[in-house]
């Protein structure tokens, strides 16, 4: 079974799963990706993967079987194990307990579209809703206090299969960044009363340099401090720290808006690898009204290297107003 | 001029380095090295550096042309500037400073060398004693607080040239690594009057099971809680928590070390891309007694993907204890 080990001079958690590489000499990279090759993910191929855990059908389907729009079904390669108690111990300095968690992929489509930004607005708006659905679920697990929904599009961004997809990771621990963002946000509550994300999304909207998309209920903008070029996060305008909880209208309305994005992104960038990641308030927290839930995308199309993994110091070589600019300006035909 | 732009939500630094790249399609990653192509690093290509900053010398020789051994230049396409004051400034919520620094290569070598665990010990120790004299240089400095001392080796690792080199980045702010390390230590050392390090080091070396090499002076070994397959570090036994005050019997003996410590990652893993890193205490603190001073080398062998950008959370398919005993074993002829 996998282990999660806390690191004691940061309080950093490291998830530890010997069993994802048979011995040190297959852990390897290899970022290439085959077209034309068998889709595990496709329609028709659902016993190539594990059991579904759930999946929007069309009526009359049946499980594991075709005539679904969007699946769920657990990591075949799992980095952390849902079956068993939670144990945790210590070792003299040390913290560690057992990797208690769920691994998930979302798979998106049932035919082989690689682009998510290529799926049709109710079928992204679907995506949003397998988000929802999944969170509501994991939740009820009082061994899980945190999920973090994230996708790797492109090689370079780690994935290794090109069907559309997103993942689910939720563990038994808050995770270290959105432990610091939280802290970070609640700090700034404190001294000023205020959320921090409020500040920002009233800065960016007045200012407008930054901003990429403007909707009723999201702002989407290139962070001031952006880690990465063309580093875009999507905030809702109205207050919330889970996703779990997001409405009918803002996730109609979000489907437009990563649709909108990623197609900017693509063609701005020429179709680059990606992440997105969605910051969500942990499951045993109530309501916190210094948080917001977002969703953050970064193109990986700079290199991170020994100055960035020292120092937690990026160098990013493109201005976030210039990104902003550039990407407001896409046309979408 | 680079502008160093704080996030206000978790007080993370990052330089925005526009000159870096000309137009956003620049920045496009080109992992490639090209073999046999002009070394601006070779002895004899002197003209192709910026002016050397330091240089150590054969008797006789002029700077800036060839007789050095280990040779300092500024970064041709620096991430920093080294001239100027220091301006710092706000933006509503936002903070900035102008981007002082010193971006640094360290030339390792005259000949064309790609590997530093090739490298005659005496050559390693000249690099050590360039790493300190520079350290030494910079503190005097009063803009700069901190320098960090890193290697890129291989394009995936992020290096652009093939020759052994290493670089320095001195910045005008404590970056958060450094930061975070140093104050998760203090919290250890305030809660139970001892250093982390030092009870990191008596628990290694008890147990044996994480540890690569134990030498007079130095303990290397795999830590508990490794980010990635083979992650070693290197601390020094004796208090220390600035590496510029080290001894000259301790750079003698972590030259050795250093070189065994490459050469067993190089053939553990086939010659893996890697980074490494000196984690060293701001020039504007006394010694610290609750840090130590030391160095973490990573090899680039798995992907990081959005999970691990979105969390901070990482997954590690190799147990050190597991990365160690294989390291311990690698024969060096």
């Amino acid at each position: 079974m996998p282990e999660l080990r806390k690191d004691p001079i940061v309080q950093r958690w490291v998830v530890m799963a010997p069993d994802r590489a048979k011995r040190p000499s297959d852990v390897k990279d290899d970022p290439k990706l085959v077209e034309g090759e068998f889709d595990p993910f496709a329609e028709g191929n659902e016993a190539a993967t594990p059991p579904e855990i759930m999946a929007y059908r069309n009526y009359g389907s049946q499980p594991n079987g075709p005539g679904w729009r969007v699946r769920v079904v657990p990591n075949k390669f799992p980095a952390l194990q849902i079956e068993g108690n939670l144990e945790k111990r210590g070792d003299g300095i040390y913290d560690m307990m057992n990797g208690i968690g769920a691994h998930e992929v979302i798979i998106e489509c049932p035919h082989g579209e690689t682009n998510m930004s290529r799926l049709s607005v109710d079928n992204i708006r679907e995506v949003l809703w397998v988000y929802h659905d999944r969170l509501v679920d994991l939740k009820r697990d009082r061994r899980l206090v945190h999920a973090l929904i994230f996708k790797n599009k492109g090689a370079l961004a780690g994935a290794s299969l090109q069907h559309s997809h997103s993942q689910l990771m939720a563990t038994s621990v808050v995770p270290i960044t959105i432990y610091e963002e939280i802290n970070g946000a609640l700090e700034f509550f404190n001294y000023r009363g205020r959320s921090i994300f409020d500040d920002m999304i009233q800065q960016e909207l007045a200012h407008g340099k930054r901003v990429v998309l403007d909707t009723p209920n999201f702002v989407v903008f290139c962070p001031f401090a952006s880690r990465f070029p063309f580093e875009t996060w999507i905030l809702p305008k109205q207050q919330s720290s889970h996703f779990e909880n997001i409405t009918r209208q803002a996730i109609e309305e979000l489907g437009t808006v990563l649709k909108t994005v990623l197609r900017k992104l693509e063609l701005a960038l020429d179709d680059p690898p990606y992440n997105y990641v969605i910051h969500t308030a942990p499951f045993n927290q109530p309501e916190l009204p210094h948080f917001l839930w977002h969703m953050e995308l970064f193109p990986r199309i700079t290199r991170v290297a020994g100055f960035e993994w020292g120092s937690g110091f990026y160098i990013n070589p493109v201005l976030p107003e210039e990104a902003a600019a550039f990407l407001r300006e896409v046309d979408l035909d």
